[in-house]
């Protein structure tokens, strides 16, 4: 497929064309070259795809490479020798393999804690986290996410809890702190309708002097004089593959890129500069499901955040981005055969998501249902028997608890029947204890060692601009 | 587990201590500062862990931290500052995943092929092997290998041939092209007894001036005044785990380090310097079989292979040291879970690998005789269940065909089994298509770009040497 097609039928139409080079009326472009590197950081852009591993990093360049003959932006980056890189070693206070709250403290107090919590150490200890340390020398801080707003990733940079499912607290503690730009899903622990205690924290965040968004348009309109709620979904947003093709959610629900660019809009005027964290967080979601085209697609959106972002720093000159991811996620990848490329190829042409597909599916659903529904979705005819396999999960389903209880849907199953069509296979639904993927971009880059444990990237960013760690 | 005990019960004590530090009678340690990375490389050492997954090498240097306190050599260059790194794409004409014959001409023949083919283009066209291109300029060239010295990975490096498969004819090559130094597996392609024509290609070798050796007490004495046949096994080593808890193979056969050590005494007073394959290839049979103990215990074969390649560059420095993997597979990795820490831990006290455990297991096998043998190697008791289930397997037995044919014993369902025990995962028994990790030590290191496509490596490795691509 060429470029033009693909701007045609891709994700990039979406987001305007204002959105491809939005900060393109600034100074003149720089390049980072050695002096640019050593400069100090201004400014931080951290961009995590959370739960990426590394095969969720190569066959999103390689599906990209394919499609359209531009690889990725993370590994053009790579190409162009623009970049430092490392492994990073995510393990946590109490295991191997992190989960996210504890990844994100790593990185945000400095200090590895148990998993499950955020910032807090077993023993009660609590660790400053790095978006109040930056507020606190006059930045101003913010986070934008496809996961709650109030989920482990943001709030591991930004407030302290025993634990990471109190979400409804920890939206409270957003305000007390009042961070400058706050956007993702997370309406149930923003609205009094969805609130254990009523409380209607939209109009506390107002009465505070926040600009509160619930839509696209919303957004695009907010005063950036203002700091910014945005609340767009009860939960996550919905994949990036299932908003580009659903008008109604192309209206309400801004991609990561259009949030990526209005956070930046609304604090790059900041005479003491400003601190951004990026999540594409249902990257996690996707892996946890073993959803090949949630994962793929929504890696791209990262990708495509990072673009906004390289704009913003190559006019700024003053900026590092950090490109990262947490842990690994069910460690994908596409596997020998002599359909592999085609097997992988084919990819290209699904248009939603595992998830919408199997919670379009229940009990009463018939066998050619299901067929036209995988179809529809993915170009492929099930067997009837896959199609049994599938439905009798429906028929005895028992819902499971869990984070994100992928288990509720016979996500597995599509997976392993996907695999004979697509090639991709997964070691697990969870986490895994790889070492990641690092690179950073920009001032301070020269900072990075090839390998570091995670805590190590607190005091890098600390270094990196310039400031004592004393608070 | 302290250091002293790790050498008590480790392999390291099987090597002796003089392959500790076994060029330390050379001049000054050099560490390859800027200066010394931009000389011209002399030598070169390319180590190749076959079919080395992201996950394989970070499982390996976690499993070494825990166990030793003391990482793995590959990851302490990355900490210490020392090695260029980056993503190499190894895809080969046919196909995104690629397999080690395509991988190893990619880089032996500076061009992508088809699968299954050495040197040799789809249209005939072949490719001068790069360690030929090494002899023509004076240069002594060898290989050393795990697994049959006629195998794919070191055959990429040293002739043409339109199918990997035909090992007897790529054994008359290597002598036609005298190479300097082969050692590994592969009796079966050697001895008159085994190929099918009847040659006697020791005799052969003899006869054209070689030192033909076949245990490891012959290779030490061996002398260095002529070329070195080596040949210890019909077909691969055992894996290392076997060979360090048998006495008979570790008298007859030699281990990765002992190989590259004699290779390099063999070579290094060559005036005009010395090229050097050196390949842990079970790292790929093990994961082929998603066998964890063979894979972990040959990484770690791997890696003092590594420590003798650097102690002999730090001596010498004008040697270039390459360690690289040719593609992913089965993409291992420890699944999160309360667990994990034990239970990856308990892997260090695994004495068998799984090959090991089924070659055991027959027909006439009772459910306790396989309860003794697992508990034995892996220090757990299946339940009467998955006794069952893996006495099924060969109740039920049919060969199949295939390269490795990992299928012809219950390989996946004893993984399936460790898995609860040991948290490690796969996605199948298959290479991937995973861009995979290389790191450059010592001189021309700095040649390296963050991402390159396999064949690029060619080029780098004579410009390195400062050869004229001209044959
Ligand atoms: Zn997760
Ligand atoms: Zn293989």
């Amino acid at each position: 497929m060429n470029r033009r097609k693909f701007f045609k039928n891709g994700s990039l139409l979406t987001l305007g064309t204002t959105l491809l080079h939005p900060f393109s009326g600034m100074a003149n472009t720089i390049q980072y070259d050695t002096e640019g590197k050593n400069k100090k950081a201004k400014n931080i852009i951290m961009i995590v795809s959370d739960g990426m591993s590394t095969g969720t990093l190569n066959m999103t360049d390689l599906h990209l490479s394919r499609k359209t003959g531009k690889c990725s932006n993370w590994l053009q980056l790579y190409k162009d020798n623009r970049v430092n890189r490392a492994l990073m070693d995510m393990a946590s206070a109490s295991s191997i393999v992190t989960d996210s709250a504890a990844a994100s403290s790593s990185w945000g107090g400095g200090v590895r804690i148990n998993n499950g919590s955020l910032n807090v150490s077993e023993n009660g200890e609590e660790h400053l986290p790095i978006w109040q340390k930056f507020k606190k020398v006059g930045k101003k801080a913010g986070c934008v996410t496809t996961v709650p707003i109030t989920h482990a990733t943001p709030a591991g940079f930004c407030i302290n809890s025993k634990s990471r499912n109190a979400q409804e607290e920890i939206a409270e503690k957003y305000l007390e702190q009042k961070f400058d730009v706050m956007m993702g899903g997370g309406n149930n622990y923003f609205s009094p309708e969805k609130r254990k205690d009523k409380k209607d924290m939209y109009k506390a965040f107002a009465s505070n002097g926040y600009e509160v968004v619930k839509t696209r348009n919303d957004m695009f309109s907010a005063s950036i004089d203002k700091p910014i709620l945005g609340v767009f979904e009860d939960k996550g947003l919905p994949y990036s593959i299932d908003r580009e093709n659903n008008k109604e959610l192309l209206q309400k629900v801004p991609s990561l890129a259009e949030m990526t660019k209005k956070a930046i809009e609304a604090m790059k005027d900041h005479p003491m500069g400003f601190v951004l964290q990026v999540e594409a967080g249902k990257v996690d979601w996707a892996a946890h499901g073993n959803d090949i085209t949630g994962l793929i697609y929504d890696q791209v959106a990262h990708d495509e955040a990072i673009q906004v972002a390289m704009d913003f720093a190559n006019q700024d000159g003053q900026t590092l981005i950090i490109m990262a991811t947490d842990h690994g996620n069910a460690n994908p990848g596409i596997i020998y055969g002599k359909e592999a490329n085609d097997n992988f190829d084919s990819i290209q042409g699904y248009s939603h998501s595992n998830e919408w597909i199997l919670n379009g599916i229940g009990k009463e659903t018939s066998i050619s249902q299901i067929k036209e529904r995988v179809h529809y979705a993915n170009n492929f005819a099930l067997t009837d028997e896959e199609c049994k396999q599938l439905l009798n999960y429906y028929t005895n389903l028992q819902t499971e608890k869990g984070l994100y209880n992928p288990k509720h849907l016979p996500f597995k199953i599509l997976a392993e029947i996907q695999k004979q069509y697509n090639s991709v296979g997964w070691i697990s639904m969870h986490h895994s204890a790889d070492y990641v993927e690092l690179a950073l971009y920009g001032s301070g880059s020269h900072l990075l060692k090839p390998f570091i444990k995670n805590t190590d990237l607190h005091y890098l960013m600390l270094e990196a601009a310039e400031i004592e760690n004393k608070f």
